[in-house]
């Protein structure tokens, strides 16, 4: 029997589940040592509400048997507050779960609390600071998920991604974020914003992990059962706004497809058509215009209570014609078809998370920039840490994968993440 | 100056909005006439809630200024009770309209009331009957919404379709139903059954109508502005599962195709591929499976208050592993390009809405047989009365267009509508 670490809350959720399944920790003692660091880390402003809840009965066998888990405040939780981020909705308390925290729930898990989100998973910050330094952004919109994860809070948290929303606030929190294929985890329950985008995704602190969580919240079989493998090929994506990059950036980049050619693996550039830019201004168009339906309730009864952002983004939108969008969404299902027949059975991609390590401030969450079109095509991707910064802030890199294809993108990212740590 | 109708809850929805615009009928004497329309047909049971909001102030120059409006209870209405055709939701009431409501209401329509649905919007049926024969199912899942516009409670009424709860309910109700293509109306604050394939639509009692409400719920510029004009090519589609169609059905289909052929429209039959034929079960599949997910929460909490019905599709679903279910989506993918392909601008589809009338009995809302491969393609279809049957009551065809191109099918029904009225 090996020996605990002197702090639960630093235990990989496997380790920590293997250890409640075979009583040589508590459920409870776990979540209260959960618990501990975050009301000890109160000041990363991570949780809305930090509330540990127990596992139901009868599940001490399940997949997440015992482990406390973050979601995002745009997710129901039946009995607890659920404000989406926004004062409109302050002191909503939902009377079901989300299918996705009915789903952890029955695979063992437990929630711990809500973690803090931008004004509804978009572009208003919340207050949630960089666990690795509180004056920079932790990213967003799961601002709270990523840090709570990073500070060792919980092991495991939920995310939405719609436009880099789980990928990007990985990268700048030092964390593996995984954004599955679209529709991968069921949506039911999740505030929306852009029903063409809107992923579900997790966060925690390795790539099997990451696939454990999601597997259980997606109905897999055999959740977690990753076995890292190098993929047949590795194509590098400088694409799109690639100008965006920082130098040191570039270099994690390169860094990570070394270990790939190091090991015999074929590296190349990708060589994506020149229109590919325009994926960027694709992906905006239909997560604005979508969000704006979406809040139409909202922009109905409490329009002064939108962030001026939010105003400003469905303001720049509202005069778009109904064809144009009609347009984006037909222009959205061809450049998936057209990037399906581009990407080979056990290919991977390999690009940047983020422009850089976390932005100082935190006024904004960073650019999604390098996330959007990954997004916009539904494809798997996978966020993981790659070095340090000068700031001496996490970089993140990521693997992307055919869409569908997530096990080849969770395989090469346990790979290469071994090579990385 | 025309006359008003001696009763107001038989006008157009367009007649009535004109009238009030003009101040030939007031928005509350309308509903009124509604609402003693709705109480004296009260034994057809098509409403959970009937208590007729006002129109909010200062839309009087709204696409649907005054005009009450029946809400499927899948869709949640502010302050109203939305049960989702559940017991397990029994008294919830929503703090806030799901996107379609607050739309419809910003454009100056008024909520009457919500109307029967199956359970969430699924097999087992409520207890709504056919305004044509009491004895005979109005189909469903959007029963009572069919049943509403069909028995001249309401000029319009909000219904979705995951398999055929649009296009089956109209047809045997002898009204508009309108799926638009899928995504057309956003789906935040609806019920989810099946994120792949929920689509929200429409009943009216005559395609403009339709057409002016699904515009004004989606947020098209000019809603309701159809102009009736024959397509460029009809093709007859006799699949899948042509077997069931009842003679009477089929000689409805073919006398809507003599009418196009009669203006000299070319008409020929559909060459679909003989695995066409799979659709059927392909769209079950993916709706039991994402059924099964988005109830996570109700199966966790109230098994028991699930019908058995549901219970066992869930239970036939359980086993299918969760590869077999992204094969399935990928099918789904596949198949939208391949049809795509096969269908030209300006050509629509013609087929029937269901194997034949309305069946005897309110145990089983019928067959949506012939709507599933048109949901899971995510093309739009608008179902219109042809005659009747020899029961007596309604038979009905619909017109398919290409997955956007709704105006294209929108302006051919509208067309057709003029020949067989």
């Amino acid at each position: 029997m090996s020996a605990l670490p002197a702090d639960p809350a630093r235990m990989s959720a496997r380790a920590a589940r293997d250890a409640i399944r075979a009583g040589r920790l508590g459920a409870a003692e776990l979540a209260e040592a959960c618990r501990a660091r975050a009301e000890a880390r109160a000041d990363i402003r991570a949780w809305t509400v930090l509330d540990p809840q127990p596992p139901l009965p009868g599940t001490a066998e399940g997949a997440l048997a015992g482990l406390p888990v973050g979601v995002k405040d745009i997710i129901a939780t039946s009995g607890m507050a659920t404000e989406y981020g926004s004062p409109i909705h302050a002191g909503h308390v939902p009377a079901a779960d989300a299918a996705c925290v009915a789903a952890l729930r029955m695979a063992g898990g437990a929630v711990m609390g809500k973690t803090k989100t931008t004004e509804f998973a978009a572009y208003t910050p919340t207050d949630t600071r960089n666990p690795h330094d509180p004056a920079h952004t932790p990213g967003g919109s799961s601002s709270g998920s990523a840090a709570a994860v990073a500070d060792f809070h919980v092991p495991l948290a939920i995310g939405t991604q719609t436009a880099g929303s789980v990928i990007r606030p990985a990268a700048f929190c030092g964390v593996v974020g995984y954004k599955p294929s679209f529709g991968t985890i069921d949506t039911a329950g999740t505030m929306p914003f852009s029903a063409s985008l809107d992923t579900l995704g997790v966060f925690a602190r390795d790539v099997t992990d990451a696939a454990l969580f999601a597997g259980a919240l997606a109905g897999w079989e055999a959740p977690g059962a990753v076995t890292p493998a190098p993929p047949e090929r590795v194509r590098i994506v400088r694409a799109p706004a690639w100008d965006l990059a920082e130098p040191e950036m570039i270099a994690a980049v390169e860094a990570a497809a070394a270990r790939f050619a190091d090991a015999g693996v074929p590296v190349e550039e990708a060589a994506l058509p020149d229109d590919f830019e325009a994926l960027v201004e694709l992906q905006d168009r239909i997560q604005v215009f979508e969000g704006r339906r979406a809040l139409a309730w909202e922009r109905m009864t409490h329009p002064e209570l939108l962030s001026p952002g939010l105003r400003g983004h469905f303001e720049r939108i509202a005069g778009l014609p109904f064809a144009e969008y009609r347009a984006a969404r037909a222009a959205q299902r061809d450049w998936q078809t057209r990037i399906a027949a581009m990407i080979s059975p056990g290919e991977v991609w390999l690009t940047a998370s983020a422009p850089g390590a976390a932005p100082r401030g935190l006024e904004a969450t960073g650019d999604p920039v390098f996330c959007r079109a990954w997004t916009l095509l539904h494809m798997p991707c996978v966020g993981l840490p790659a070095g340090t910064g000068a700031s001496g802030l996490p970089l993140g890199v990521q693997i992307i994968a055919a869409q569908g294809a997530d096990a080849d993108g969770l395989a090469a990212a346990a790979w290469l993440e071994e090579r990385l740590g």
